[in-house]
């Protein structure tokens, strides 16, 4: 059993986190000035269509204009055409809506206002291989740079140059239209320009950098793809001055929307890192290990307090039929290097309120909590070896179920200390 | 090239917690009176011989006794006897050196003086099966306890009930004469009674206690195993009222050092935790998100600061041939995390001075070093893969060899943060 006060106060950090990254309550704050002219939206990623019907809600005025989601993430909208298409490894179905959002931009006056609705996945949703090169070789090309390991910002680097829209050219292209960007970031440090490869959002990568980046890194691209590179436009260009770009949720925004709800009830909070990736169980351990030592030495935090952090962890596989996910993952090795200790309570839950398999979005744990999965006859650590968080968190009855939140910033773990 | 004033400080780091861990300096400030009757030393550990020699040094005054320590760990002392034994799997010299430290406390006085010198292995160095059982008894438990992954504090619950020496019999045997414990801990939360599974130190963890956490935690023990279970004494019983328990060094403490010296030269200092475990690619990779998180959003903690963290990380090994340690394996995560980031400067390395199989402690790395490693064609991510951590630093030329130190409290990362 978790203190059910405890309980309710986490909770209300999570739905604090959530409600930040909801796109309604997102996009609100950053609506543009109608403009004398047209309405245009275009966008890209797994919540465009959300963030399309969102936007069409809070628009004071006629719109129209097209965005591209993922296959099975269209939402209903009024005027704002949804397509779907393929990812992560972009289809034909991706081309046609690249095709789709140029015509959108195409032909457009300095009146007339492009609001671009960028977020995570973006970048598969909208291939375009420049001229001689084909959707296989944008395919190879995105393939290599996976397999080689490289950060996002140096894929997207790359990316960029072999492209007919990333780095800013569909904003290019819109010109002298205004074009207004709305971001969801989905990437460590919130570079709009590296969400979805920044379709209407330039950055300063210039072909030399991209072409060093593939030296440096011994980078192994067809060379036909390399024959392909074409310079992406620079943000100093003036095709880009009336514009305007805003990051509008993020996991940072989450977690200081998380903070500030603890704070306004009395809890001192920090955030340790929005963008913390690595092996679930490994990351549980680590933030055990400060839990514990705030909790026993009263450092490098003074308790009460609330740990908070983001980003996305991973899990190794090693059961086909695992139940679970990274977050409950996570939670499971956390519960039990703390066990047995009192005055340390967590919630661990994805913010899309689905983490892996089941229907949960994660789940609670303290210092009795690998005491309780014992008692139901669950061995906590084996249950974490066969991939069973899920299954030892339901034996000890701490499974957290908001249902799906329309929203996605990815983990949100959140640790109190009061002890 | 690491800034060599920021090397210089890291160096100052690594050397106030290694001064820290120091046999004689950790031992001084300890000293007990001078007993009317006779000062006997037993001791048990890795670094037992060390702390032996120091001892003699610094007692005034005769002194005999004898410490068991490792294969090849003994170093030459004047009147204490030095014995070596198997680790971590006992062995019959094992059993010799518990009858020797038997004999050495046996027929005392209330006016003599016990110093009982007690650090890290000294568990398997002491074997003692109950009236009944054998030394393959004792290594069957100790296989059994390590095979189910239980927390050293379970382990030892369970070993000192299957022991004749563990548990503060050690201690009790030497009544009437008063009994020092000058423990060097190598165990998370320094608890001395589970540091060598406690010979001089009592803790209260009863039979019944024991029985539980067998019976919890599903572990299956030989049934002559548990027939030979004996209780072991309480901390109330009066046979210790007379006796002293210092931990004289520890990670903590040497961390505590490493925070006070980087205060000394003007830079505040935090201590994430001295018991950080887990697999090191994936510590470096949660340590890097935090220093980034200091170096552009100045959270959770405000630059100019120095991250310092101490535990036991493990690498899990794909190549046999690989070279390096844990350590340079932890920095070479973190050194990619933050490549071409400014104002991060990071050192990791064994505080024994070998950081697994070469002879360097660690290795120094800053948002250079994986461009270094780079342009000396090694791929930094490549290397992490084929555990050759050592070679990665080498090619970048940033490899740490203080040689070795002569005592071990495990990692020290010191991260200065100045950006």
């Amino acid at each position: 059993m978790i203190d059910p006060t405890k309980q309710a106060f986490l909770t209300s950090l999570f739905d604090a986190a959530v409600t930040a990254a909801d796109a309604r309550a997102a996009l609100e704050p950053h609506l543009p000035q109608r403009p004398k002219g047209r309405t245009i939206v275009v966008g890209a990623g797994k919540g465009s269509a959300h963030l399309a019907a969102a936007f069409e809600d809070l628009w004071d005025g006629p719109v129209q204009g097209v965005v591209v989601t993922r296959y099975g993430y269209s939402c209903p909208t009024k005027s704002i055409r949804v397509m779907e298409a393929s990812h992560p490894v972009p289809d034909a179905a991706g081309l046609a809506a690249t095709d789709a959002l140029f015509e959108a931009v195409s032909n457009l006056g300095p009146d007339d206002l492009v609001v671009a609705l960028i977020c995570g996945g973006g970048s598969a949703l909208l291939p375009c291989p420049p001229q001689g090169l084909t959707l296989e070789d944008e395919q190879a090309l995105n393939e290599a740079l996976l397999a080689s390991g490289a950060p996002i910002g140096v894929m997207n680097a790359i990316r960029k140059h072999a492209s007919g829209i990333k780095g800013g050219r569909l904003a290019a292209l819109a010109h002298p239209a205004r074009v207004v960007s709305l971001v969801v970031s989905d990437v460590p440090g919130d570079d709009p320009a590296q969400v979805a490869s920044g379709p209407t959002v330039p950055d300063a990568v210039t072909l030399e950098d991209a072409l060093s980046l593939i030296k440096a890194r011994g980078l192994e691209l067809p060379p036909t793809v390399l024959a392909g590179f074409v310079r992406a436009p620079m943000p100093d260009d003036p095709v880009f001055e009336a514009n305007e770009v805003h990051v509008i949720a993020s996991a940072r925004l989450s977690l200081e929307a998380a903070a500030s709800a603890a704070e306004a009830a009395g809890v001192p909070a920090v955030i340790l890192s929005d963008a913390i990736e690595g092996e679930a169980e490994v990351i549980g351990q680590m933030h055990a290990a400060i839990a514990r030592e705030v909790a026993t030495q009263g450092r490098p935090f003074k308790a009460p307090i609330v740990v908070l952090s983001g980003g996305e962890t991973t899990v190794t596989l090693r059961h086909k039929d695992g139940r679970g996910g990274r977050n409950t993952a996570f939670l499971l090795a956390f519960a039990q290097a703390i066990e047995g200790m009192t005055g340390i309570t967590a919630l661990a839950a994805d913010t899309d309120g689905i983490d892996g398999s089941e229907d949960n979005a994660g789940a609670f744990a303290d210092g009795g909590t690998a005491v309780a999965m014992r008692a139901a006859g669950i061995d906590p650590a084996d249950a974490l070896r066969r991939n069973d968080a899920w299954g030892a968190f339901d034996g000890a009855g701490t499974i957290f179920k908001p249902g799906p939140t329309g929203t996605n910033v990815n983990d949100f773990r959140a640790i109190l200390i009061d002890g």
